[in-house]
């Protein structure tokens, strides 16, 4: 069978990969192009760039997902409506290039009548659970904009945006915690960080419970390189607090880098739910599932 | 009696009042001066900029509140911890001027391990009480950083910072959401307003809900002009989400602008709950009442 060129073309960079027999991770390369730095028309030069060389007459045939699907991307690939599985996700392809290239649909759902939005995230659960070998469970991928889903039967039925990794950075850079915090972030200190979960369960509001990153150091009870981890500990405390974690039937995915999802890990040991991390290849996999739906179509 | 000189010193304005017998205002005045831009050593020129000509030989005494009784002032005044009333403020006054010039301490309180303070709030506090005849509520000092108070028996029992102000700030100017909002807030749109209360009351964390500024601009269900009004209603949304306003056995006092009180009365609407409003007044009703304990020591 033909190989798969699969694309995660986010809003600061992209990374492609070379999928041959099985899915197998042939070649991957990553590039600090993301659609922000793409002037419109652009996206074509671009993507020649990142694989063209891979683009045989013939041979591969490219998938993409993230917000190169959005109104600022390559092609807009109109949000599915939730619940979605592959079969949706396969028979709403956006086709930049019919046969050759198409752009996954991102995920949208409603609740209290306000709509909420993924794009990229959907591909990553899919690919999560088939790594995994599990059709249901709940998932959280964090980031600028962590993303919590639930999937039952193989379909992503909700979701929810949490801005923690935007929140963060504004309080750390633009607030008035700046000026007590150290100008690196450094090392993660796992107990200030720890610390940071519980205060933001306790207070059960951020607006309140940012503001001990600024008592605790004005009252020299945590000393200043400890403060970024504090308040990292408070934003993701803050996201986890409003998790439905008590009903979970079995553990808890994190879909991401090692460096985020290993701080997930240690926020959620503070509420004891179990959870197991899954890395970037879950991309990979969840477009190779996607692109198999398109063969098993006539 | 001597008459007193009333003195309101933040991290970004100063204003002052000349009071006269039984506190009546005798004449009133504000400069752009704040803390923060008064150099080292620099403060008794500010002062004397402002109403030397108010400190006659065996005139006014000048009694001072806010930020200038913290570490970054004229002279620290070291936090009074909570329960504390007219008697702890009076004194734990820091003298800069013997018998002349004093600055009101601000307050401390300490809830889950966590300190809190306030510096300023604590005597418009005391003011709104005498200025209503009342001795014992709940007041709310909205701002940048929104201050909620609780009093018994004419005492501040314990209280809690909200860093609501700001983090609009953060949100409206450096997030993602400052691309879908217009450059200018423009007026308030009290429909939009109470939605955003409305959605940050169902959805319980400001993280997710700041986001539905962005889905619903994307959705086109609500129009970019309303957006402002809709984010500061999350932002206020999410600081009354946090508050015990059912068991309130009397009107919650909020004190303020009114530009800013209105705002907090259009929200309290969405939960029905009822609220009296004082302005500035209260700081220098509050200062004078302090300046009477003064008069009543030997």
């Amino acid at each position: 069978m033909r190989e798969l060129i699969a694309f995660d073309w986010g809003t600061s960079s992209l990374r492609a990969a070379l999928l041959g027999a099985q899915g197998r991770l042939i070649e991957e390369r990553a590039l600090p192009r993301g659609i922000l730095t793409v002037a419109p028309g652009g996206f074509p030069a671009v993507f020649d760039a990142a694989c063209g060389d891979w683009m045989r007459p013939g041979g591969a045939f490219a998938l993409l997902c993230g917000m190169v699907g959005s109104r600022q991307g390559w092609l807009e690939a109109p949000y599915c409506t939730c619940p979605a599985g592959f079969d949706e996700l396969a028979a709403r392809l956006a086709w930049v290039e019919p046969g050759r290239i198409a752009i996954v649909p991102g995920l949208s759902c409603e609740r209290h009548g306000v709509p909420d939005v993924i794009r990229g995230e959907e591909t990553q659960v899919f690919g999560a659970m088939e790594l995994l070998g599990i059709g249901e469970g709940l998932f959280v991928l964090p980031g600028t904009h962590s993303k919590w889903v639930r999937a039952t039967g193989q379909r992503i039925d909700t979701f929810a945006t949490f801005m923690t990794g935007e929140f963060y950075a504004l309080l750390r850079q633009h607030s008035i915690l700046a000026r007590t915090l150290p100008a690196a972030d450094g090392e993660l200190d796992a107990q200030a960080f720890q610390r940071g979960v519980r205060h933001a369960l306790e207070s059960g509001n951020l607006l309140h419970a940012a503001f001990s990153a600024r008592t605790l150091s004005l009252f020299d009870r945590l000393p200043a390189a400890a403060l970024p981890s504090h308040l990292s500990g408070v934003v993701i405390g803050e996201e986890l607090r409003s998790q439905d974690l008590g009903a979970l039937t079995a553990p808890l995915v994190a879909i991401g880098s090692p460096a985020l999802t290993r701080r997930y890990e240690l926020a959620l040991q503070v509420l004891g739910v179990r959870v197991r991390s899954v890395g970037s290849e879950a991309t990979w996999r969840g477009l190779w599932a996607v692109a198999q739906k398109l063969k098993d179509t006539p």
